[in-house]
């Protein structure tokens, strides 16, 4: 498998991405589309957030047969808490794209993000469908990515190719972040594309198998969205018969990989973020544990205060540790910090500080708990918790 | 009842707060005692973090007889992840206190709070015993308050005087934050003490009954210290027959009332505040669907960044509340900031909200979210999120 962080072209889609006017930010592009030239298997993750913007009711339900021929995404507005009309509205959106490339407009799903409480302007929506439609291109996912950016500071893809049965199959996706960011059952925006010939239930079997160590596996702030979408569409243009057996298998890795990677880069381009820290607990007595442990470690504003200032915070840790509500036996836990083990048997390694916190400074390290109790794991990538994230969301406006 | 953030004498005990050494700061005091007259009714109640420190689990074991003669409290050091020699430099604490004050060392009570992972000198400790004993007076209440302050801008002190039985009670207490605070079960740390004859099985009942309308009202972070203790001691000093019927009713309101003062001071003096603002969930089905709710918008990042900026951001808000998990229709919701209505019927009021961002600059306001879905309520008082939190808890050491 060859992955990378470039976009690549997939048999059986074009992309687009234009500027209608739906941002403040006259010429910055917020909408984007996906077309495939026929109707694709699809499968799809959702926000479980008990408040669901309206392309999201939309989507879930159009996705349920298995099938998608487009996607029509905005930044600017989340369409949420915008009542029927704003359900009317995601409906129109997914027409007019529906119109433009003659397909059934429920073979479109709809989705945005933005600010909540307010409905977007469909005529400009409209105009900016009509110009998307004319722009498709296969070389255009870039351009779709950039479109669904907010406060992202870059577009964020990844790509695999890989050979299965003999034929070259092509996965390639986007995603946006960068707030709100604790999918636990989807990410904000992520879309995924492949050429492969997969049928819909083992596109939605690959889907699930692909979040654990993806977008479940990611936090920023611990806020959970109202417009999480992830969406995997399978065009089947690379040829050959449904995907199965061991194929099916090779196929799911490279998805996870490519799911993984955008992950990666959500957490990486986290609001304010300077550092990536991949959290991971191990020797916990189940995967649960180890994962709420890690969770409690990574959501902590005092340990992402501390990663910020380098600052090899022990204390902290074991605090963050203890409110998962797990038994923990102080006596046997390892906590590594840049790879240097600095609490081992009971006993803090104060004389291993300082070279923890000089590894600190590297954009990227890990922070390893070892409870010696079982042998379950869980990891979290999370990010650092630094002035601009304030700064960030003090000035964003409603 | 007459209430003020002022310390009070109280009939029976006697305080002290003395500079031993424990902390690098030198002549900041760093060790706090309280000694009554002889052995007073106590109740405590302590963290549920899971990790423990070494003076929670000897002050946990030592209440369980309802009865205290002092309190030894440090700052400068947590005692916590400090295993067996943890354990034994509590208790060696204990005894130094009691030697001074000729009481049984199993009568004294140990409190710590700092930097988690280190022992403290207990040579040091000793002198500053012996010098605290020699200091001890009724009039030190702040003195006490001082030693035991960390990342706390001031000492935060409440007493109260109130006529029971023809008798006069005064009630006095204070507190030390400022961050990891989310208490759930106790505060950081905190003391009242008290002149009134109450049995120690009654004074659990009054201790329980203040705590949820203060020490488990509040959050600053949504992290949870490892030394949380609450400790309640009534002397009887005040004289009469033990409080029951009608004025220990009136008891437990005065006490929950000083209780409800030093949590509201604790909020107000949280890491980098600038705002102390009071979270109402209404209209709930339960007081445990509001609680839920009003927790998960007073930890979002999210919104305590948007408050801090003073923006109504009615998205983050719906966001976190969505986040709880509790069934929630946004047809009926009405959110009101700072007494301005910015959301009702599931329609946002964009025309109110320079309006409420205008009051959101005072000092203190309040949010309010009626569910409109049933009677029950819940609420959390925190603080905003500022640059000063980051600056903090990024250059606070190991």
């Amino acid at each position: 498998m060859d992955l990378t962080l470039e976009p690549r072209v997939v048999g059986g889609f074009r992309f687009a991405g234009v500027a209608a006017g739906l941002r403040k930010e006259p010429g910055r592009k917020d909408l984007g589309v996906i077309v495939a030239d026929r109707a694709a298997a699809a499968a799809g993750v959702f926000t479980t957030n008990r408040v669901k913007a309206a392309p999201v009711v939309v989507a879930q339900e159009r996705i349920r047969r298995g099938r998608l021929q487009a996607v029509a995404a905005n930044s600017g507005s989340a369409n949420c808490f915008t009542g029927k009309a704003g359900i009317k509205l995601a409906q129109n959106s997914c027409a007019a794209l529906a119109a433009e490339i003659g397909c059934a407009p429920g073979l479109v799903a709809p989705c945005s993000t933005g600010v909540i409480g307010h409905l977007y302007d469909l005529e400009k929506y409209r105009a900016g469908i009509r110009e998307a439609a004319a722009a498709l291109s296969p070389n255009r996912l870039e351009d779709f990515a950039r479109a669904i950016m907010t406060t992202d500071t870059h577009p964020k893809m990844a790509s695999a190719r890989l050979k299965l049965g003999g034929a070259a199959v092509t996965i390639a996706g986007c995603a946006k972040g960068a707030g709100m960011i604790e999918p636990k059952m989807a990410t904000m925006l992520a879309f995924v594309v492949t050429d492969a010939a997969v049928r819909p239930p083992e596109l939605r079997r690959t889907l699930r198998r692909a979040l654990p160590a993806s977008f479940n596996a990611i936090t920023v702030d611990g806020d959970m969205s109202t417009n999480d979408t992830l969406l995997l569409m399978a065009s089947g243009a690379a040829g050959g018969r449904p995907l199965g057996g061991r194929d099916l298998a090779a196929f799911d890795e490279a998805v996870a990989a490519v799911a993984g990677a955008l992950a990666r880069e959500l957490v990486r381009d986290g609001e304010g973020a300077t550092k990536l820290v991949t959290i991971e607990v191990r020797g916990a007595r189940s995967a649960a544990d180890a994962d709420r442990i890690a969770r409690q470690i990574a959501n902590s504003p005092l340990v992402k205060t501390a990663f910020f200032g380098c600052d090899p915070n022990f204390g902290r840790i074991v605090m963050a540790a203890g409110k998962a509500g797990v038994a923990i036996d102080l006596e046997r836990l390892e906590v590594r910090m840049a790879g240097i083990r600095i609490a081992s048997r009971g006993a803090l390694h104060t004389e291993a500080l300082a070279a923890a916190a000089a590894k600190m400074k590297e954009p990227e390290f890990g922070l390893t708990i070892d409870l010696k109790l079982g042998k379950a794991r869980a990891s979290i990538m999370t990010c650092d918790f630094s002035y601009d994230y304030v700064k960030i969301n003090a000035e964003y406006t409603t």
